[in-house]
């Protein structure tokens, strides 16, 4: 049996955007993907684990959990799998449940033996996107305060300065980057990866090791930005982030909580700011 | 002492291609960017643990090491970090070497309660890119046997078939996508998330959950392929992928061992082939 009993869930949802085009800022509102916790949850002999949480943006959660659970090998095959569900626990807000997926599969199977060995957890954050933010501040991360400022038509250019200075981008037309700049523009280092994460954190660690004050820069970003790159954007105390394509929704609602100025869409003429207005001039 | 014992290894290789465009087919020497583990350790009291594994393109690995585990609250503060360097362990072959950093913790750092309460540990493969394929082998993984065939024309439309099937791409710009197709081009299933392997996992557990034989299908993905995408694809037996952008090293490589036909740079006027191009007509 293999029921839903939550039903579908938004894909997307509205968020107050300020869009700069040609010079003139004009203020809508914009639709952003939603970006949530999705936890998979492996039932065997009675015996519920957590196997991973994976961010992603609700809609085909049966079939998500099914494709991993297969895909990585900790269940064999499609017939070890009896039934698959959202959570319906008690103990879990409403939210929650649409946020966990139990995969029941029949007693052969040694679940523990086969999570200890090829297994992924992230549990960076809990089963909905307050309980993400939540575990932020008991990590003790706080809102960013810096005056940090950056004019709003230079903002416009970076990811340009940012693409002309990836090496390995243009040998192969593979690689994510991220660049941090500071307020004038100039680029104080870029780092290029196949993971867009791993970038970030290339930066942050080019932060950390070089003893950087990191509260007057901004972090450009090839692609798109969610959870984890905001999240990394915080906790390295950058008050700026400026991403070439779309934000996900918890992105938006980490950066207004935390004081981050998050601009998506950052191109040659343009730019949409989610958050943190004040640090753009001009 | 921030030391890094290994130099900087390569960001991009060559690997042979088949390019098709207007039509004609010419044999072609790409370079693509390279994708290898990086297995991040922490050492505090002498004890020393894998803490992750991260799919990344070697160069700047101790500041990759160090934005992760700062990032994500392992180690709290730059000061509690008294060493990162590539690790020299005799049990490693040089290549394992420098795939794997250790970051030298302070003493009062609780490693063990930090790494139980946030983490993400990815041991999907090795600490090289052999071993990710001797993982799957392992697994029980065998290469694709499928005679499927499709034509070259078709197989350079499917991306934008994918597009205009896009719901929520088309509201909010910020969304990945995997889409199953017949070898005709008629479209199956066309799954949409924040995550692209999410997205992945969407039509691998579509797959699974409807019985349907995918022997005879085509996987198309919006971005770039790497190792991830794939593997996910070898594991549903798909004998088709299709991505948008550019394919990493290592998915070539996999791409080769299992018999999988990997397309990318896919547009309406052409694409390249890496492995498998037997599986293309006309």
């Amino acid at each position: 049996m293999i029921a839903d009993v939550i039903g579908a869930r938004s894909s997307a949802v509205d968020v107050r955007t300020v869009v700069r085009r040609d010079g003139i800022l004009r203020e809508r509102v914009d639709r952003v993907c939603v970006e949530e916790p999705l936890e998979i949850r492996l039932c065997a002999r009675g015996e519920t684990r957590r196997v991973a949480v994976t961010m992603r943006t609700p809609g085909a959660d049966l079939e998500l959990a099914a494709g991993f659970v297969l895909g990585e090998a900790i269940v064999p095959n499609r017939a070890a799998i009896r039934a698959i569900r959202h959570c319906d626990d008690r103990d879990l807000s409403p939210d929650e449940r649409g946020n966990v997926v139990t995969v029941d599969v029949r007693a052969r199977i040694e679940a523990s033996a086969l999570l200890e060995r090829h297994f992924t957890i992230s549990s960076a954050c809990g089963v909905c996107g307050t309980a993400g933010i939540e575990l932020l501040r008991a990590r003790g991360l706080r809102a960013i305060e810096s005056d940090a400022r950056i004019d709003g038509a230079l903002l416009a250019q970076l990811p340009e300065r940012m693409r002309v200075r990836q090496n390995v981008f243009d040998a192969t037309g593979g690689l994510h980057a991220a660049a941090l700049f500071d307020l004038d523009g100039e680029v104080l280092a870029v780092r290029e990866d196949v993971g867009r994460h791993n970038a970030v954190d290339k930066i942050a660690g080019f932060i950390a090791l070089r003893g950087i004050d990191s509260s007057h820069t901004a972090l450009v970003v090839s692609g798109r930005c969610g959870y984890e790159i905001a999240q990394k954007a915080i906790a390295a105390r950058i008050p700026i982030v400026a991403s070439v394509s779309a934000p996900s929704s918890l992105a938006v609602e980490l950066a207004n909580e935390f004081g981050l100025t998050l601009a998506a869409f950052v191109r040659t003429d343009r730019w949409n700011v989610y958050s943190g207005l004040h640090r753009i001039a001009g």
